[in-house]
C-alpha cells in the first residue's frame, strides 16, 4: 500500500456545529478542507488539511471566465455502531476523472484522494450527523486557477474537498414529487459535456428549473436535444420507470450523467432477479403505457435524495397521476435497501460501503 | 445625465508596463479594477475602483461549483490624436444582460457599467499601448459568490472589470489560418446557453481545440449539434463566406453567439451596396461552391483578431485551400475599415466609435 504524504494543519478555533433537525443542505461547512494545487511541469503537489478557510485567486484566473471545472458529490454516514462509512468512493473519484477528460483536465490520483478524503473526515470526525436521514455530504472539485484570458486549458489548478453535515432529504418520509417536462430548454446534447460533472450543465439548467419552479413543479424532465423525444434525465438526477412488471432507464448515449446511484440501482434489480432494461425511452411510450394503466412507478435517482418519486409528470399540456400519487413498492424498496446499506443497517452483499477506520 | 457615485481607492504602487513589442494577450492587467457586489433584497451596490488584487471566495461559492457566471470582451484604442476610443461598447453592456437572463444572473445597468468602465481606463490611462495594432483589452464578467452547494441562481454577484494591454492579433499583418470541421464535439445546441457568452460554453470547446492543434489546425468550425450538417461558429469567433459575389453568414438560430464585429460587417457591407444574407448554410453547400470555384473567401470575425481569413478548410477528409490560401479582397477591405474606425484614422459614419473623454 503506498503511504500519501498529506500535511495537516488543524484549526485553532471550533466552529459551532448546527443542530441535527436544524440541517439544511451545503450551508454550512465542517473546520477543515482539503487542498492539493497542480502545476504544469510539476503536476499535483502540496497535498494538504487546513483549516476551512476562503480561497484567493487572481480575477484573471480561469474558473472565473471560462468554466474549466469538475466535481463530485458523495456521503458519509455514521452507523449505530459508530462506525464511518462511504457508499462507493472509489466510483466517485474513477467519475471525476471521467470528467477531467473532457474538459483537459489533468487525472487526480484516485487512491490519494481516497485517503485524502478519509483522513479529512476522520480530523472533522464529530461534524457528522447522526440523527435518522441525516449525512455527512462530501464535494470534492477542481477548479482551474491559470490567469490567463485565453480560451486555452489552464496550467494550473486546485483540487479541493469540502465537507458539509446535511439534513434529511425528506423531513416527513419519502414523499413523491409534481415533475414537468422541459420542451424549450436542453440540458446536453451529444458531443458536448452532458456526461461530465461540470459547471456548465449546472448553470444551462437553472433557467428552466426557475421557470417550472413558478409552476409548481419540483424540477423538470429533460428530453434530447437533437429530437427533443426520447427521455434523458429528471433535475440532477437520473430517471427510471417501471412499465408493466419491468424496470427501465434511459441508456447510456453521451449526454447523460453516468450516476452511481442509477448503477447500483441496476445492480440491485439484476441481484433480485427483477427484470431491468437500459434504453432509449420516449415521452410518446410513457404516454401510451399511461394510458394503458401499464405506467407503474417512476423516480428519480442520485446522491442527494437517492430515490425521488415521481407522483405527477405534466406534458404537452397533459398530467399523468402515477401510483395514485404514491410511492411505488419498488421505488420504496430500493430506497429502503441503498438508504439500509448506506447508513449500516441492511446488509451490503456487494462490498459498497466502504468504512473509514 | 445620471451621475453615479463609484467609490476610487488609487493603488500606491505602480506596475511595470510591458514593452509594446513584447504584448501577449490577456497575461498582463493593468493597475485597477472594477467592481460591484450584488446582494438579493439591496441589489447591485458599492461600485467601485480599486487596485488590482485578488479575489477572496469561501471555495462553496457557486462559481467554483455550478458555472454560473457571463463576460464580455472589447477593447480600447488611442488615436493618433491621443483620443482614447471604445468600439460600441454600449453593445457589449447590452449582450452582457441579454447572456445574464439566459443564466439567471439579475441585470447590471448598462449606464453604470459603461460610466465604470471610462472611469477606469482614465485611470489607467498609460497603460493603453500606442504601437500599431495593439490595444487595451476589457473583461468585464460577473461571478455568483454565494457560498451554497445547492443547484439554484445564488444570492449573490460580483461584477467586475479588469483590463490588460494587449499585443496585434498578427504580428506580421493579416494571414489566413488553416480550419478542421468538427464532427465529435458540439459547442451548442438551441435549447442550451450558445447564445450566451458564459463560461460553461468554452469549457466545452477545449477538447475540440486541444485535438485540432495537434492535428495542425489552429481552429475549429463548429457544426449545428442536431444534423452536424449546418455551419455554427469558427473558434470563438463567427464566420462569413465569399460565394459567387454574394457575402453569406449563418443567421441567428438560438445556438451561434451574435458576434458585435459579425453585425458590424453587415451594416458595414450593406452601407458598401454589397450582397450580404444571413441564411442557414450546410458544409455540403460549402463543398459544392468550392468545386465549382465559387467559393471566393471565407473569414472568422470577432473583437481579438477582427477578421481572421480562413486560407483552408478541412472536412471529411478533403482539404478545401480558399483563395490560394491568400487573404480576400473583401476580407482586407473589411479588416483596413473596422481597425480604422476603431483606431481613428477612417472615418466613422456610424457613430461606433466612442470618446472617453
Ligand atoms: C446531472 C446529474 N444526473 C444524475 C446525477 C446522479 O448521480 P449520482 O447517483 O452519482 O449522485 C447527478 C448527481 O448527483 C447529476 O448531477
Ligand atoms: C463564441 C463566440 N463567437 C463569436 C464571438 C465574436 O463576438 P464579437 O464580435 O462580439 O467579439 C465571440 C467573442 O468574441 C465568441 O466568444
Amino acid at each position: 500500500m503506498t503511504t500519501y504524504s498529506i500535511d495537516v494543519t488543524l484549526s485553532q478555533t471550533k466552529k459551532e456545529k448546527p443542530q441535527s433537525d436544524q440541517l439544511q443542505f451545503g450551508k454550512v461547512f465542517t473546520d477543515h478542507m482539503f487542498i492539493m494545487d497542480y502545476t504544469e511541469g510539476q503536476g499535483w503537489h502540496d497535498a494538504r488539511i487546513v483549516p476551512y478557510q476562503p480561497i484567493t485567486l487572481d480575477p484573471a484566473s480561469m474558473i472565473f471566465h471560462y468554466g474549466q471545472s469538475v466535481f463530485e458529490g458523495l456521503k458519509a454516514y455514521v452507523t449505530k455502531k459508530e462506525q464511518v462509512l462511504l457508499f462507493r468512493p472509489d466510483e466517485n473519484f474513477k467519475r471525476l476523472n471521467k470528467s477531467n477528460d473532457r474538459l483537459c483536465i489533468p487525472h487526480v490520483d484516485e487512491n490519494l484522494a481516497l485517503e485524502a478524503l478519509k483522513q479529512l473526515i476522520k480530523i472533522d470526525r464529530e461534524w457528522i450527523p447522526t440523527a435518522e436521514g441525516t449525512s455527512l455530504y462530501i464535494r470534492p472539485f477542481v477548479i482551474a486557477t491559470e490567469p490567463y484570458l485565453g480560451v486555452a486549458p489552464s496550467d494550473r489548478y486546485q483540487f479541493i474537498i469540502i465537507l458539509s453535515p446535511v439534513g434529511s432529504y425528506y423531513k416527513e418520509g419519502i414523499a413523491p414529487v409534481k415533475i414537468a417536462v422541459e420542451s424549450e430548454f436542453v440540458r446536453a446534447v451529444a458531443g458536448g459535456t452532458g456526461t461530465a460533472k461540470t459547471g456548465g450543465n449546472y448553470a444551462s439548467s437553472l433557467k428552466a428549473q426557475q421557470l417550472s419552479d413558478s409552476k409548481g413543479y419540483s424540477q423538470v424532465l429533460w428530453l434530447d436535444g437533437v429530437e427533443r423525444k426520447y427521455i434523458e434525465e429528471v433535475g440532477s438526477m437520473n430517471i427510471f420507470f417501471k412499465i408493466d412488471g419491468e424496470v427501465v432507464t434511459p441508456s447510456v448515449n453521451g449526454s447523460i450523467l453516468e450516476g452511481i446511484t442509477r448503477k447500483s440501482i441496476i445492480e440491485l434489480l439484476k441481484h433480485w432477479d427483477m427484470p431491468v432494461t437500459e434504453r432509449r425511452i420516449s415521452m410518446e411510450e410513457i404516454k401510451q403505457a399511461y394510458s394503458e394503466g401499464k405506467l407503474e412507478e417512476a423516480f428519480g435517482t442520485g446522491t442527494a435524495a437517492v430515490i425521488s418519486p415521481i407522483g405527477e409528470l405534466f406534458w404537452n399540456n397533459e398530467k399523468m397521476v402515477i401510483n395514485d400519487g404514491n410511492t411505488g413498492e419498488v421505488s420504496q424498496k430500493l430506497y429502503d435497501t441503498l438508504t439500509g446499506i448506506q447508513n449500516g443497517t441492511v446488509e451490503d452483499p456487494f462490498g459498497w460501503a466502504v468504512e473509514v477506520e
